[in-house]
């Protein structure tokens, strides 16, 4: 396990440098030993805050308008009652609000609050422990006075510190219920239960809820909160190649006719009839000619063969141009124009490689690789290389390409860009993306970027962490009921601060087993399950079509478009009831702020393996609309077979109060999707067909 | 969950104030708003980097030879290849020593290393993640090589590389090692395979390991290690009431004659003799006469009762005087000079509060907590009050409390004490705790405290963090086979960063249903697992003679000497083989530094309910000896009855390199209790009897 020698070893950052170079012997003379440090432990100990990033250097994750979890452990010395409140702060250093703390895990003083931020910002929050007297009197006494002991004494203690809540500034009722509790505490004439009744009596509690007594307050450090305006955590995304929008084979020439950004903009109506609120272009530049891509992933492009989006850059122009055949800047801006006029932002996709035409190979050859025979590397996985793609390097020059790309990104943000697709981030440095991203956070705080990075947990996490707004996620390969229900209370309680998932259930690169199998149901299943189990959820176009057929041995679509013109015939969808259903579940998002939140979650039990039930439920309180708000998604997996079960349901978590077991209705469900209301207890019976109903999307009404 | 309301709450510590009385309107006008922090990533990202407490406001806890596991997930951009290193900071700010991080968690990017520092102080630690080319070189050249794709091109690259290695100052044999490999790649004369050979031959990656080339250093932030002398985690202690050591009845008048310092000093050799180290004093202080406890804890103390050595303070003195009976500070001199020349420290129990007696009660009033009748408040567990003891109130005179305890206790420093029991810490402020231990480290860094709470895990471990070299823990009521597995693991890897832990079998008010019920194979079985299963255990005692019987109604012994004298009769001790085994334990503790050490545990399956086994190991690199040091732990936790079972043992936790099943013998296993030495595979049977053998103590070598 240990190799732990006695050499020392400098750490210059990045260049070559001789390691190893100063043996612990020849180090300078010691300076003098370091006191511990010593930061005070709060009169009421609060330790272990949560969400807490890096020690506090890097904010967590927030979002306007969305509750988040405060947790602290908080206890005390001796026996007397202990309290916290979790207290929100401003982005100019104000307290905006705070909430009292429940214990969430008796026997381990761990306490939670839920804080709301209402605007973007880098907001704070701390945890304050305190010393309850009201609490610890009241037990206590509580206590003694059945017992008989020291009876007058408590009574007249309880009297002096309802005396000193009351002086203190509140409103006259609030006054007034604790001067009454005074005076019957001191009431000799009447029996000591009575007495202790005064101060102990509900409306005395609740004025001390509202009104707290807070002794020995102690505040913990006060934690950075980043916060986002909603779209970076709620949107409904839908991704086109514009090209294939109106792309179409010339009647008498036979040779295809690229669509434009013209005749997408004329496709854009399609999709905001679905509901859907952002657009995503994948790259519009000039596409390089050496090397180009053939149809199908092969090597050689064929004449026509329009080539892949991403071999970025031509004579034409680089990242900050637009391919002659989609049109020109008017044609983008009349493009986002409609976009708005629909109600949708633009994203656009933000792919940082070059073709080897890209006029920065000759501009700046410093920016690629150069290898020791002179040639410039080509993107490879040894032994395959990608010869129609060179990577930037980003160690050579990194404040020309950083300024390179922050101009690329001024272009299009200009031209009425809001979101930044962002390919392939976790094989460009994190540093890198940081800088970029608190620049625009303060130039241009409404832009947003997604992180398109399939790779490991550690750098998925740490994109969020260090400022993407939004991340793809595995979504697509979590197919199985346990690990989808694993997968969702992962992504909203334990990684929530540090990245917001986006679901697609297929893009232009991953076309999943499961979806190439599981017929027009699949299609069905899996766009309920991304629409309510993610506040942001994506569809690729085409999907509405059932394209699932695959490029034989790989998980993508065959004759994908990343390589030639694709022509839809929209007219095919209806009959599939894809587009309908799309449109439904948008519609269904918008009617329920619950399924536009992230950490309100529940799953329930079911006796069938494959029959997947969970809820999001709202307070009113954290409800936009002030109405609590709950949905139950019940949804069939099995893409094959009709299925039934009872579902197990956790009543707690839909906000019905009582018995936990109700073989009675105690509930109004209604399907958002077929219109039914079902009066359901506890345990009700479901059964779902994958081909005319998968899934129950039902409302809930408390009876 | 939440009650978020828009007041604001002010946090000034301490004292009655008004609550919620600013509202958010009325706040100041807001300053500018803040940007979003901004703490860079790393070029090679280092996060999650453990041990960290608090932030890396307090340091975690090491001790003097001990190595600590150093744990960070490291990741970078793309395909190359990535390292870390763990660096060790001595208090004065120089590089200690280092250590390669390895991979633990393939595929979460966790890497671990092991550091060792050498002396007490506040050391350091940082990780430095690293961009790899050999590695990345030495991968892929492989791979292209042998697929003959662009075979020069690598071959070359590789010797760029490997010259730079050598151009670093290293030593000539390494030196040498890297031009030859050069020299090998660039024979054009050879086959390519032989070429690249020269570059990836074992020497090649052995000098390379020992001195990186490591590109784009990241250091990660530098994080606090409070390192404390040996005897802060290493320990056998022993308990004794003084005044029981030589106490007996006046054969003249049947009254009882107190055991004196002098007497308890004569019994100092029977104590060494079982090689303790440690010898624990109950409170030695003048004792209240107000209240004074009976026998067995009974309320009124009949004439010649001595009362509670916990009820301090009397006419005669307080926490800084000894009592009478007892005899003078020259005689304490006197005991403390003989524990030395046994080679034994002095602890002294520290029990903060007073007897009614107590001269604070005069002198000081404000130090305790006055009602509103004008009265003392008294000890109480609501409706109980334990009239015999005034709580301190340490918050209305902070500074003079804080005074008076330091001075106190350089008096008994003064005398000798180098270690204080601390007796109910959790009843005090933490921040009282936290700077008295912070002045003392400074002061007096030999000085230890060892933190008696016996309540929830948050403050048991935030006691710790806070500055307590030692806890007591919850062992005596780990008595199943799994929780006690579970429980070593808990305190070798979760919280060792924080508290190091001292297992007591009995102590004065400590008396499980399991050591009642168990016979004297139930103290043997318990002293094997407190002795092997933490590197500090404890005796209290009267454990040799199997001092069972309990109080009715209480897990504390009957005739408790907590109120009553009591002579004990050594010479049935040899009989019941108790102490003879105590003193195999400490001789066996001493012969095996592995079982001096907290974090190097692992549990090993067995097929029966309560066969525990367990190992201890220290790599040569890890050992005070230079020589590994594994040692095998089996024991039967079943009092009553025989039992036998194979174990499956973990080779690799072993040290034993090979196959993880081997039916053969693999390794000497030699009983350090009976002598014996077993010729083990992996899975060997065994057979232990309560009465005759409860367990195996194997030092083991691999054959």
């Amino acid at each position: 396990m240990t190799s732990s020698t006695s050499s020392a070893t400098p750490s210059t950052p990045a260049a070559p440098r001789p390691a190893e170079t100063t043996a612990v012997g020849a180090t300078p003379a010691p300076a003098a030993p370091r006191p511990a440090p010593f930061a005070p432990v709060g009169r009421i100990p609060v330790v272990e805050v949560s969400p807490v990033l890096e020690d506090g250097r890097w904010p967590a994750k927030g979002t306007e308008g969305e509750a988040f979890p405060v947790r602290a452990t908080v206890f005390r010395e001796g026996h007397d009652a202990v309290a916290a409140t979790a207290v929100l702060v401003t982005p100019d250093g104000r307290d905006h609000s705070w909430a009292h703390m429940v214990d969430i895990a008796p026997g381990l003083d761990r306490y939670e609050a839920w804080l709301t931020p209402d605007r973007p910002g880098t907001w704070g929050f701390r945890v304050e422990g305190w010393s309850d007297p009201y609490g610890t009197w009241r037990h206590d006494a509580t206590i003694k006075v059945d017992a008989g002991v020291d009876v007058e004494l408590m009574l007249t203690e309880g009297a002096l510190l309802l005396e000193r809540a009351a002086a203190r500034e509140l409103p006259a009722a609030a006054a007034r219920v604790l001067r009454d509790a005074v005076a019957g505490l001191r009431d000799a004439g009447r029996p000591a239960p009575a007495r202790l009744a005064a101060g102990t009596a509900a409306e005395v509690r609740a004025v001390l809820a509202e009104h707290p007594l807070r002794d020995m307050v102690s505040p913990s450090a006060t934690y950075p909160v980043q916060v986002d305006r909603e779209r970076a955590l709620v949107g409904s995304w839908y991704e086109i190649f514009p090209r294939s929008v109106g792309a179409h084979r010339d009647a008498a020439t036979g040779e295809w006719v690229s669509g434009t950004l013209r005749t997408a903009a004329d496709g854009l109506g399609r999709i905001a009839e679905m509901g859907f609120d952002v657009v995503y272009l994948t790259p519009i530049h000039p596409i390089g000619m050496t090397n180009r891509k053939g149809r199908n992933n092969t090597l050689e492009a064929r004449p026509g063969d329009p080539g892949s989006p991403y071999g970025i850059g031509a004579p034409e122009g680089g990242h900050d141009a637009i391919h002659p055949d989609l049109g020109t800047f008017a044609d983008f801006d009349h493009f986002v124009a409609r976009a708005r006029q629909h109600g949708m932002e633009v994203a656009l996709d933000l792919a940082l490689q070059a073709s080897p035409d890209h006029p920065w190979v000759t501009e700046h050859p410093e920016w690629f690789t150069t290898r020791a025979d002179g040639s410039i590397a080509y993107a490879e996985n040894p032994p395959k290389k990608y010869q129609d793609i060179y990577p930037l390097n980003f160690d050579n020059d990194p404040e020309g390409i950083y300024a390179a790309v922050r101009d690329v990104l001024e272009v299009w943000v200009a031209h009425g860009v809001t979101i930044f697709r962002v390919d392939n981030p976790h094989t460009k440095p994190l540093a890198f993306w940081q800088r970029l991203l608190a620049e625009f956070r303060q130039t241009h705080p409404d832009v947003l970027f997604l992180a398109e990075a399939f790779t490991r947990p550690a750098m998925m996490r740490t994109l969020g962490a260090i400022g993407f707004h939004q991340s793809y996620t595995y979504f697509a390969w979590r197919t199985g009921k346990q690990e989808i229900g694993e997968y969702l209370m992962e992504l909203a309680y334990e990684t929530d601060a540090r990245l917001r998932p986006a679901f697609w259930p297929t893009t232009h690169d991953i076309l999943t087993p499961y979806m190439q199998q599981g017929g027009a149901a699949a299609f069905a299943i899996r766009a309920v399950l991304a629409a309510t189990g993610s506040p942001t959820w994506g569809i690729y176009s085409g999907y509405e079509l059932v394209e699932n057929v695959a490029r034989p041995g790989a998980e993508e679509q065959i004759d994908n478009e990343k390589y030639e013109y694709k022509e839809r015939d929209w007219s095919r969808a209806s009959s599939l009831g894809v587009a309908d259903l799309l449109g439904k579940l948008n519609a269904v998002r918008r009617a329920h702020p619950a399924l536009q939140r992230l950490r309100n979650v529940h799953i329930h039990p079911t006796d069938d393996d494959q029959i997947l039930c969970f809820s999001k439920r709202l307070t009113a309180e954290q409800s936009p609309t002030g109405q609590e708000d709950t949905v139950i998604v019940v949804l069939n997996l099995d893409p094959y077979t009709t299925r039934q079960t009872l579902l197990h349901l956790d009543l707690g978590a839909l906000g019905i109060a009582g018995d936990a077991h109700a073989p009675w209705p105690v509930m109004a469900a209604s399907d958002e999707l077929g219109g039914e209301t079902y009066l359901w207890g506890s345990d009700p019976f479901v059964r779902l067909a994958p081909h005319s109903r998968c899934a129950h999307i039902l409302s809930v009404r408390p009876l």
